[in-house]
């Protein structure tokens, strides 16, 4: 391992594991926190893509969460797999797998499962994520869920 | 990070994992061994909490594991996103996601998925778990399994 | 925790999450260079074990992702719950949980899930496996896909 001291990874991780409990409890305000002030959170259907979307800054970010959270019902970011792309102590670049899933009459179900690139950037207020570029695998019944 | 050093949260990390790997493979000893002597076990369902189930102490802990490992077939536990709410250095929380799958005739199914919030307890044979809340999204088809 | 430090803990857990990354992007060198030159991935089914293939050393690997990777389409392996059974400095053993999945025509759709156990070598190029025993607890269809 080279670059990164392990305190920084495993702040790096814990801070993955909050963008999913942010979002899977609601937390609108701690979603954005997890991003820059000028983060980016872009979504890319592997197979399609042109079918992209992107939400820049902490007002696109506030209001994606809060809209998806307000449609999207109950669901589950299930994050493994993180690994370090580049270790370069400022701007490290991770990739992690996701599955999400999401409570229907009959029992969870598969919303989605992608992988998740995340540039970082090292911040006063901590590790912070300045671009996540989510590479979908695909989306139950062909409606977007992130 | 404050409060709480690498090794501590590793083999807090570690515990989790065992509390996964002894359920899967049957081992009711070692999973009651996961928790404090008095140690709870309490599962909620989401959105009805008045559906509750507490298992408090390790004869308690012990029968619900044999029970349910009996009961229930072969099943896998996958927990992910663990970070630490609370690093207080004797009395840390964590908060991680889980999808439970199970073995159908026709190939693997999704059996609950929820959040793990845990109290843990330092001792001298190292971190266990104090309470455990299972925050269960829901089961499949209705019918109760942890 | 005792005998393997932190480094070696974390490079450990990266490792496995590479071998889920180089499968899942088509990087059958990739997923070579995780083992070691006569590195063993051995498949046996939890309630079959006759029904067992074993694929040893850097060509069979090769030959193996590349084939599985031609046929089976985009999977995707998230791996949670790593535990090391043994810390031996130099030969540690690892256990972690599998759920791969699969987008299909209205859907993700879970593939296979199960067990790894895997043992590893320190070598000058870093952690590798020596051998990874997948004991699957089934696959969708009974057709067989790692």
């Amino acid at each position: 391992m080279t670059g990164l001291g392990l305190e920084d990874r495993c702040a790096i991780q814990e801070t993955i594991g909050r963008y999913a409990h942010t979002f899977d409890s609601g937390d609108a305000e701690g979603f954005v926190a997890v991003f820059t002030d000028d983060g980016i959170f872009e979504v890319v259907l592997v197979d399609q893509p042109d079918q992209r979307a992107v939400f820049q800054g902490s007002d696109e970010l506030r209001e994606f969460a809060q809209s998806r959270m307000a449609t999207v019902g109950h669901v589950l970011h299930h994050v493994s797999g993180i690994v370090f792309d580049d270790t370069t102590a400022d701007r490290p670049r991770t990739r992690a797998t996701l599955i999400a899933t999401r409570q229907h009459r009959d029992g969870p179900a598969l919303v989605t499962h992608g992988t998740y690139v995340d540039d970082w950037r090292r911040t006063d207020a901590g590790w912070r994520i300045g671009h996540r570029l989510y590479l979908a695998l695909g989306y139950a019944n062909t409606h977007q869920q992130t």
